[in-house]
């Protein structure tokens, strides 16, 4: 069966439009990408994501809208190489791991928006707290990792891939300690950004967006940008 | 190979949970069901459910969390009746309502919350307009339904059941004519308030338990119920 032809409708900063710019550059598919303003959504991208977010993948033009939607959609169209489990109970532990990806970008959302330093303390414990839950899993490995599962990248690190990005330049904000009680989350974090389909997800100028974009938060972690 | 003992981690007013619940009875699988109390969330529970959230399903006591992956699961391990579309496309796009019915799902936590009554109209508004977008889904059916995908039920209709159940006690609020446009939205209601899988997913004292709930809101909606 022919592939059909993929475009991924995006935005510059969108962590979850990366996930799927990922899984696409892993499984070897070619993509075109389109970056749109979410700030003054065009009618064509309304009709084509009906909750108005990025991603939407194309596929020959039909749209497929929400990102572990699209994750899933292309594990079962570009079967190698597998970025889920076979098993189905272990499939599901990753799923659900993705899906506590979702909470800490909530979480890191949360941070940037903090109206003041005490709150944005209070984020940063959140973020702290979750990263030690990932620790946990992340001990149950049966071998070293790197990755989530161990040596084979896998949908959960398409997932924190573009979480971990965030931290580069939150870190030049002052030191929150995220990864303080973490190391295997820390040599995680490391592999993710060595690794070519999580670099290539992110926009050339992604650091730099990014800062403009948290400089015009109104809270406390845009301050301590200025 | 044996089906393993599965255990529903519940909360009596969660629609999530009773996503989980409609897809164990459609496919015939027997569970436990345990109802905690979200305000006092026991010890045990949080080691399961790292997000803290219901639903979780225990299969032979290993946790699976977050509802869209139980269900996923449950298609997993116990392929009939399916509950979701063979083609890849056509089950992606499954999926990505059954990411607009929790969109529906927030909308209608932002209503209940709204702290006046212009919000609250705003809100409903909202409502109104999701349940129109739903309208043009439903409109592209070949056959007349009433089920989302026509005449037989699937997994977005395990979604749908729980978000339009609100609706029994939302509506004795004022009319907000929810469904004044979407003719076919109210037939798949009906159909689905029908259904003996989602009758039996909401707790026995539901309608009432969810009054209370409503009444303890700090908001306009509270007023109107009392």
């Amino acid at each position: 069966m022919q592939q059909p032809r993929f475009t991924l409708i995006s935005h510059a900063l969108c962590p979850y439009v990366q996930r799927a710019a990922i899984v696409l550059r892993e499984k070897g598919i070619d993509f075109e990408r389109i970056d749109i303003d979410l700030a003054r959504k065009p009618d064509w991208f309304l009709q084509v994501s009906p909750l108005g977010k990025t991603p939407v993948l194309l596929a020959d033009g039909v749209p497929v809208f929400e990102s572990a939607v699209i994750c899933e959609y292309l594990e079962d169209v570009a079967a190698t190489p597998p970025l889920h489990p076979r098993d189905a109970l272990e499939r599901a532990r990753h799923r659900g791991w993705m899906e506590f990806g979702s909470s800490v970008l909530n979480a890191i959302a949360a941070f940037y928006n903090a109206a003041d330093e005490s709150r944005l303390q209070a984020c940063a414990d959140d973020i702290r707290h979750k990263m030690e839950q990932v620790e946990v899993q992340l001990a149950t490995r049966v071998d070293d990792g790197p990755y989530f599962a161990g040596a084979v990248f896998g949908m959960v690190d398409a997932v924190f891939g573009p979480v971990f990005r965030y931290f580069d330049v939150l870190e030049a904000s002052g030191d929150f300690g995220f990864f303080r009680a973490t190391p295997q989350v820390q040599v995680w974090r490391q592999a993710l950004a060595e690794r070519v389909s999580v670099q290539a997800a992110a926009h050339p100028h992604y650091a730099a967006l990014l800062r403009g974009f948290l400089r015009a938060r109104p809270g406390a972690l845009a301050r301590r940008f200025q």
